[in-house]
């Protein structure tokens, strides 16, 4: 999505440890127009595929989850990160190590929300070692409701998150795609 | 709204301590009809006001602000709960008590989002003692920027909250008041 590499060209910076900083359009301050953009460009990608539930992980995930359930007209859900006092006992969970934190949290879904019969588009922000992204698979396949495939914004591709997922024959469609960071600067693969 | 007090009749349910769960369609998943619906029924309030960017808290204000952020064609900004490796030092940083979680939090947003010149309207899910609120209030204030206003789904208006923020002298404008709690039955305001 060429719209989306200019937007990282110009406003992404790259910060210690390989992170991409994306805060001033993705996850932090959002660029609704570019999110409309990016909602009907995962419909384009995945409309043949039957799609009733969005499903994401809170909360950068959350806008991108949106955008593309208004497209799809069906509902989002959003994983917790954590066990809610305002959540009930009767959830789908699983464990997940997060590397840019350096912490180890709980992922959960109520189990109302997903249900056997659901096909589950999958959208995150990032994919780069895919802890997040395989809890997020393992929950779906929990449910017995079927990956109907996997959305991210920015594929981190010298990272092997997606060859994970990929390898368990789910379609994976990064909209930028990253081949390596030299030097600082961000090198999209072709 | 009609429309939501609806859907609060048909799918809230009151748990323990007076806590409204609309996990169903406000906050775990998200019903991408009813959120547009929001979104309009904001502008349709504030359109008046100039605003120049939409700023919430994650992570069930997200949606919220995404589809305001949409109709009104500005960037939404979300605070974040802590403080992230992935964010600067150059922050806008207020401490939060969560009645519902029981604990002191961090809340911030980058000064790069937020300027003098902008006209900030402020929105999210749940409206109770207002804690959280108070600090998006605080943060813009911190910024220079001004409060346009203020936008909730659903306030508890039995809780001091709303009127902490209207004696300010902030326009705020709730979608569905909730008078009462009685029996386990939620009244509105009328």
């Amino acid at each position: 999505m060429q719209k989306l590499k200019d937007k990282i060209m110009k406003e992404g910076t790259v910060e210690k440890g390989h992170l991409i900083k994306v805060d001033s359009f993705l996850n932090h301050q959002i660029d609704t127009g570019l999110m409309s953009d990016i909602g009907a460009e995962f419909y384009r990608k995945f409309k043949n595929e039957k799609v009733t539930k969005i499903l994401t992980i809170e909360s950068s995930g959350i806008a991108i989850a949106l955008m593309t359930g208004v497209v799809f007209n069906v509902p989002v859900v959003f994983a917790k990160k954590q066990k809610s006092l305002n959540l009930g006992d009767h959830l789908y969970a699983c464990q997940v190590f997060s590397y840019t934190k350096q912490v180890t949290y709980d992922i959960s879904v109520a189990k109302d929300y997903l249900k056997p019969k659901d096909s589950v588009l999958i959208v995150d922000d990032f994919l780069a070692s895919g802890n997040a992204l395989a809890g997020l698979v393992d929950i779906v396949e929990q449910s017995q409701a079927k990956v109907a495939g996997v959305g991210i914004v920015i594929e981190k591709a010298f990272q092997q998150g997606g060859d994970k997922i990929r390898e368990k024959g789910i379609r994976l469609v990064a909209l930028a795609s990253i081949q390596a960071i030299e030097d600082g600067k961000i090198l999209f693969a072709r």
